[in-house]
């Protein structure tokens, strides 16, 4: 059996025939071009679909079910009722999809991107079919998908699984939400930037300033790579950062109790450098320390197909 | 059909009878005399269990199944992993309540006390069947159930839901689990007491002092009593405390967006006073902001009732 995964980005449209062991067997892809009308941008994803079906050397025949996932938020009868980032306001995805491709509606599955690719993941990826399962992202943002008994958590509104704004700091940094102290504030790639460039003004020799200027830019590898060099500020803000991102990793343990959190997103390129002070703070910090079962802390595995894959299986596991 | 709920409490043991509207048709208790070792324990819980069901006017042959809310972790074998006050340490419990209660043991449900009371709450209490519901209980902890698709959240070593355990302020207060900076060190009636008596020390004249001494003690209600008489240290105590339990309230709201959060333990008599500025908290700080469906925010009305009925329909949802 073969279904559709569509990845409906703020910068590409990627489609990809899936089959069911969650291989990609042909994919197309097209820019997103927004701010575009809802019509415009349904009509490239029709055929970079078709496109992906017929590298795929398949016809739509063969096509079981599409899954899309999207920005925003995604409501019960497949609208997506609000997506900043493609000036979406109630766009009846699911209905435009099934027009598009001439699929009866009840197999066509829209949902949460961030949500997609912790189901990606899970189903696919690192989690190994793991039931209880929690994807986070540090990118410009924190992003996570919460699975649990093999389900997404969508909450009562479909806007569950949005980790990155539990407040870790009562009255700390002001998040892009409205909050302050969110997890996000702290723990995004963002936030790491900041930290690092608060640590250069306090520390004019550090070799931060010299690595920023070979890369032309303070990044969230700045620190690591002082770090690495021996540079005390470095070492202070990768700690602090790292601290951070173990405060809410706990908070989520102790909730939830998954099999497995996975870590995406660039600064998850640091690898064990990351996951090793991760796994120390949960291993100390966890509530359930009687437990011989503990959650394992990963890093994410199918980068940008984890999103792709998880709509794809949208079908099977809805 | 009927089934058994018993509550093993750290003072009492309760049973009761349970119909199939939830509601109770016979109870029996007795003291828990902790510490005693797990057989006696277990012996009195078979009589007042036996004698609930007299009490109901039936026989242990109109039981369809029996279940047990208990304090600490117990795993997918029935048995208690962990309960610091029973001093319990991989006590079979399901085993020892089937030979005592000859029902076979997959008619026998054992489960962590505070999902007793979510569940409970959820299906027959203020949650009116609410498939994705959370119980937050502020007593001299801060315990919680998550209830995800009408099943309890227990993660994969049966530890789910302490979401007292989140972390909110990063570098806080100490708390009893060995984080520093947890939900239960701001938000419990302990932590509000706290709060209350290092208000009572900057403000001398406040009126806290003599309502304290009318009561013989600091107690969650001082704080409370002095804001109804205007007194500016209990506004700022009952402000800043609330401020602490929103924020736990909106983290969990962001996180799973349960249709139901509902709040019990002590400080609930306190009612709407408690209840109106909460909602507006998380009105104000969701992130679902652009949702017509928002989580609600009601105190919970089964009282001690709540751990019996849960534990009395495990058998229904498990």
């Amino acid at each position: 059996m073969y279904s559709i995964g569509i990845d409906l980005g703020g910068t590409n449209i990627v489609a990809s025939v899936v089959d069911d062991d969650y291989e990609i067997k042909g994919t197309s892809k097209t820019p997103t071009n927004s701010p575009r009308s809802a019509e415009e941008i349904f009509d490239d994803i029709a055929t970079v679909s078709l496109e992906a079906v017929k590298a795929a050397g398949l016809t739509m025949d063969d096509i079981a079910y599409v899954g899309m996932g999207t920005p925003g938020t995604v409501n019960a009868d497949g609208i997506i009722e609000f997506a900043n980032n493609l000036a979406f306001n109630n766009v009846p995805a699911r209905k435009m999809l099934a027009e598009r491709l001439s699929k009866p509606e009840d197999k066509i599955f829209i949902e949460n991107d961030a949500n997609c690719a912790a189901l990606g993941e899970a189903y696919a990826g690192v989690g190994n079919g793991a039931k209880d399962f929690v994807a986070v992202t540090l990118g410009t943002g924190v992003g996570s998908g919460i699975i649990v008994d093999g389900k997404i958590v969508n909450g009562v509104n479909f806007a569950g699984g949005e980790c990155g704004h539990m407040v870790i700091v009562v009255d700390g940094e002001q998040c892009s939400c409205g909050r302050k102290g969110c997890w996000e504030a702290y723990a995004s790639a963002t936030a790491l930037i900041r930290q690092t460039k608060k640590a250069m003004e306090e520390y004019p020799d550090s070799i931060m300033h010299k690595l920023a200027e070979q890369e032309g830019k303070v990044s969230g590898r700045t620190a690591f790579d002082a770090m690495r060099l021996g540079d005390i500020a470095g070492i202070k803000v990768v700690d602090t950062y790292i601290k951070y991102v173990a405060c809410g990793l706990i908070n989520l343990v102790n909730a939830l109790q998954p099999e497995v959190i996975c870590i995406g997103g660039g600064i998850c390129n640091e690898g064990e450098t990351l996951m090793k002070p991760l796994r120390r703070f949960v291993q100390a910090e966890r509530y359930s320390i009687h437990s011989k079962i503990q959650t394992k802390i990963v890093k994410a595995e199918l980068g940008n197909d984890a999103g792709i894959i998880g709509a794809a299986i949208l079908g099977k596991v809805k």
